[in-house]
C-alpha cells in the first residue's frame, strides 16, 4: 500500500514541521501557512492532510507521545534492576537533543491544553499512561523484593510522578541549571531511597 | 505620594487583567488591545504604564512571583516544624483557587520563556529564589535533627524542588486527577519520609 504508507510519511513530516517552528518560534507562531513554508509543501496540500489546525495540532502532539513510547518499548534494558527501571524512566527526561525536543513541545502543547479543549483529551491519555508507568516500577520493586517494606505505593506512584515531570520540567525550562548529569543522579538517588532498609 | 501610589496600583490592575485573558483565552490572545478592553482603560492609557507588551508581561510575571513571596513571607507557621515546613511549601502548589490562577499564569509564562528571552532573566531568579528555599527546608530539618543520617543534602534539594514543581504541574492541567489533598498527602508524606530511621 505505497499511497497508504505516503499519506502516513507525509503526515510526519508536516508535524514535524510543527515541532520545529514551536520550538524555534513559540505556538503562536505556529500558523498552517508558516507550517506548510517550512514543510516544504503548499497550504493546499497541508489542508489535504489537515483540514484544521486544532487536527494538525493534535496529530502534532500525539507523534511526541508515540515517539517516546516507541522509544521506551523497543528498548533493550540491560544491568541490575534497578539499572534497567533508571534507564526506563529516563526515556521520559530531556537526556539529550532529541528527548529536549520532543518534551518541548510536549510542554507548550501541555500548557495549550489550559485554554484549548482539543488537545485535552490526548493530555489525559498520556497523563493516565505515565501513571501507569510509575506504578509498573513501584510494583516491580515490591515484587522483586527491592523495597523497603514501609512504602506507601499509592504515595510512591504519585512522588515518582511529579519527580520525573518536575525533572523534566527543570530541565526543559533550566537546562544550564539542572543538567541530564544532575536529572540520572536525582533520578539514581530516589530509587535507591525506595530500597533501603532491605 | 499619592501619584506614586495611584501609578503601582494601576500597573497592578493592568497586570491583573493580563492574568485573566491568559487564563481565560491563553498568551496568544493576550494583546495589548484585549487587556486595555478587560482592564477597562484605553489602548493610550495602557501604553503611559507600559510602553511594550514585552514589559507588560515582565510586570505580570514579577507580580505572581510577588504575591506568591509575600503570602510565605507573612504568614504564621504553626504546629510541629514538619507541619510548618508543609504549610510553607503548600504555598507553592496550587492549593486554592487564587494560587491556582497564579501558577497557571506562571505556567503560561514560563512556557514563553523557551521563545522570549525578555522573561528568561526572571524566570532564572525565581527559580534560584526556589532553589535556596528548598536549601532551606533540607538545612532546616537536619538542624533540627529530623532527617535520617543518610541524607545526601545536595541530592535532597534537587529532589524535593522537582518534586514541588512536579506536582504544581500536576494540578494544573489534571485538577481532576491531582486534587489539592493529594498534593497535600505527597508532601506530608515525602517530608516524612526524610526522616525515618530518626
Amino acid at each position: 500500500m505505497p499511497k497508504l504508507v505516503d499519506h502516513k510519511k507525509r503526515k510526519i513530516k508536516i508535524a514535524e514541521a510543527t515541532w520545529k517552528v514551536i520550538v524555534n518560534e513559540g505556538l503562536e507562531e505556529a500558523s498552517v501557512r508558516k507550517i506548510a513554508k517550512v514543510a516544504n509543501i503548499s497550504v493546499g496540500s497541508l489542508r489535504h492532510y489537515f483540514s484544521t489546525q486544532s487536527e494538525l495540532f493534535v496529530f502534532s502532539m500525539q507523534l511526541v507521545s508515540d515517539r517516546v513510547e516507541n522509544r521506551a518499548k523497543n528498548k533493550s534494558y540491560e544491568g541490575t534492576p534497578l539499572e534497567a527501571m533508571q534507564d526506563f524512566l529516563s526515556e521520559f527526561l530531556p537526556i539529550d537533543m532529541d528527548r529536549r525536543i520532543e518534551m518541548e513541545v510536549w510542554l507548550v502543547f501541555s500548557t495549550k491544553t489550559l485554554v484549548d479543549p482539543a488537545l485535552k483529551e490526548l493530555s489525559q491519555v498520556v497523563y493516565d499512561d505515565m501513571h501507569q508507568a510509575c506504578s509498573m516500577v513501584v510494583e516491580r520493586l515490591t515484587d522483586l523484593g527491592l523495597s523497603s517494606p514501609n512504602l506507601d505505593k499509592n504515595m510512591e506512584i504519585e512522588r515518582l510522578y511529579a519527580l520525573i515531570d518536575g525533572m523534566a520540567l527543570h530541565g526543559i525550562l533550566h537546562p544550564d541549571r539542572f543538567s541530564a548529569e544532575k536529572m540520572q543522579a536525582t533520578l539514581k538517588y530516589h530509587l535507591e531511597s525506595l530500597c533501603e532498609g532491605v
